[in-house]
């Protein structure tokens, strides 16, 4: 007997059969005899609908006030799967986010979990219900909602799994696993069996869209075992494993990339120790997530220094880069929307310094230019023109040899 | 300088142009220099999708998590309507039930407001803010989401209004204020300036359907000063006075009705004083309301005992009295769903004995039978056949002199 904690996303959730499908297969989990959370997002479709209301009102909607609004939409869901589950018989409880105490702090929309008062969850557990819990959304020290942002119930099913010390946390989407790259784009894209959680971040960061960062972050600090498979059809899914558990790693174990970022870059900054810290403080504050940072030293005592945000914040983050620029006496800001960044994501690269110059050999051979290039242990980020991106994801799958057999673990199954 | 509470219902608030609307007036008033607290519903139609989804997974959906659905209804309307006040510039700020703490108990789909805390709502007024309401809503002692039942932010209105000590709680709707009876019924039927809370309180009984009974009863225990106007038309509406304002009270000042009921038989019970109790008891226990009553005794040591419910809840009632029956081994249960109730309201009426006797004598001039009937010093109640409810209204409403000149302030722009 186990503690599983489910989560099960907005397409999972959908429809009112799709509820009826997962009620069905949190039963029979049940009736394995394992205790059950169940972790749901809005259904599909709500949150924008939601949005868009908000959007008539006021383009700039006051955040705590959407953070209110778009809360609505995983409170319509569990209560509806919760009628659903003791309609079969199943005995189930909801709880939003404010109820099971998900402590945040007040970032509004994009809010970090500080922690998780597990008393009533365990209670109920005990009590041998199966808790439906509110994805996305906890509440602040004010006794405000807040919200995770877009794809954050993720989150709160590891901090969830992390907090009530589950044996493994399920993460159901409408893919049915971790791909070697995303299908859409290279059909002969493959199913990992497993993945290392290393790994699994870096294709998580660079937009492989399969998990949300954060939930990563938060499995791996709290070491829960993660696993992501499909709502839709059986199947063993991608485990994600820490450390040691992969014998014979292959070079690279997928291409992963995000058309989602802008570049903003500033140029002729002073060149000292603390000119970063000063363009990016600003940055930090207003809670944008910065990725790809470069900076170089032009020899006259300036510098240009170029950083990637996500698309949505480059507004804000270029209005920010902007005063900064003149605070610094800077010659000036230059930006780019129609970027896009594809990785080689890989724990056996580090010690093949070979690899790099394969990936420039490749996309130089198709004459895609490289923007910005950024490496780690175990991937190597190159941001380019958004138009080249099929391209080169395509040629990198081909010249890594994922095209191929499966490296790893064939599953046999995998269409 | 005034405090108001203003009570928007779910026509109101109906589309993003009426909410703009109402943030508008909201706006105006605190221009006036007043401090607003604003209680809102949900969305017209927004209810009723909700539990049409609840309804197809489980037409009997467990009543918790039907609280935990619905109240989301109201979410939406606060966060939205803060959205529109603060782009206005009109400094607001939402909070649902459970964060104003307005303790209930947990008859979940018809909680019965405690205690209201206004420490948070306090403090928000005195920091220059809106404070927007969710109407209809609660929480019980378990943490768990409540409703009040439907017309339920009426009685939120009047709740908070008592506890916060308002000057003025103002409830605006889709009439313009309190009508001699329904228009749509008596096209000649007229706006009451003032009515007593006694009459009010019979008219909402009787389904004038203006304002939530509970309202009323609240507003006349803390006797909060109430307006019902008109969200759409500008006019003083109805206020709703307490005793001793009226000088020349009208014989008859209104005609009320009500289609929404039920009415169950009980034949053959036990003669003995505590009989009433027993059969009422577990439909009290059940959380039904119980309107006209009446007991029989037919001197064989046997009585009749017939009673009204909602008829929303009469085959649940129905279902409790056959129990009894067979427990006080009663003849049989009898019931009919097709009775609608007439009723003529006014404080003149006490000390006129010769009231009722005009009433059955115009009803049994148009041939209409009285099944049951009920008296209370400043009202009579007949139930009747549905199909003659129309007629019924008619006729009394003529009989009574209200067709014709204003009885009493007339305000000349009333359609």
């Amino acid at each position: 007997m186990a503690l599983y904690v489910q989560k099960y996303g907005g397409t999972s959730v959908g429809t009112l059969e799709r509820i009826e499908a997962v009620a069905e297969r949190v039963q029979l989990t049940r009736a394995q005899g394992h205790d059950v959370v169940v972790v749901v997002s809005a259904m599909s479709g709500e949150t924008n609908r939601l949005l868009g209301m908000a959007q008539q009102l006021d383009p700039d909607a006051n955040r705590r006030e959407m953070d209110v609004l778009v809360s609505t939409g995983e409170q319509v869901t569990i209560a509806l799967l919760a009628i659903a589950l003791n309609k079969r018989g199943c005995s189930a409880v909801s709880m939003t986010g404010d109820q099971v105490r998900i402590h945040t702090d007040s970032a509004y929309g994009k809010a970090r979990i500080s922690h998780i008062d597990t008393e009533q969850v365990q209670a109920e557990l005990g009590a041998g219900k199966v808790v439906v819990i509110a994805g996305f959304q906890g509440r602040d020290a004010h006794n405000a909602i807040t919200t995770l942002g877009r794809g954050g119930s993720d989150t709160t099913a590891v901090a969830v799994a992390a907090a009530i010390k589950a044996d493994e946390c399920q993460i159901f989407t409408d893919v049915d696993g971790v791909y070697t790259t995303d299908p859409r784009i290279e059909p002969k894209a493959r199913r990992l069996s497993t993945i290392t959680f290393e790994e699994m971040l870096e294709m998580a960061s660079l937009g492989a869209k399969v998990l949300q960062i954060r939930s990563v972050e938060f499995a791996g600090k709290y070491r829960v075992p993660l696993r992501v498979l499909s709502s839709f059809v059986d199947g063993e899914g991608t485990l994600i494993t820490y450390g040691g558990e992969r014998m014979e790693a292959p070079l690279v174990s997928g291409i992963a990339f995000n058309r989602n970022e802008a570049s903003l870059t500033i140029l002729g900054v002073p060149d000292r120790p603390t000119v970063a810290a000063q363009i990016l403080n600003p940055i930090s504050d207003a809670n944008i997530d910065v990725d790809m940072i470069v900076q170089n030293t032009l020899g006259d005592g300036t510098a240009d220094f170029t950083f990637t945000v996500n698309r949505d914040d480059y507004r804000r983050a270029r209005a920010l880069l902007e005063e900064t620029a003149s605070e610094l006496g800077a010659a000036c800001v230059q930006g780019n929307g129609e970027i896009a960044k594809v990785s080689i994501v890989g724990v056996g690269m580090w010690n093949h310094p070979g690899v790099a110059r394969t990936m420039f050999k490749v996309l130089g051979e198709e004459g895609i230019n490289m923007q910005l290039i950024s490496t780690s242990e175990i991937k190597i980020s190159v941001v380019i023109d958004e138009k080249y991106l099929e391209l080169a994801v395509r040629a990198l799958h081909a010249a890594f040899g994922l095209d191929n057999e499966p490296h790893e673990q064939p599953l046999g199954n995998n269409p």
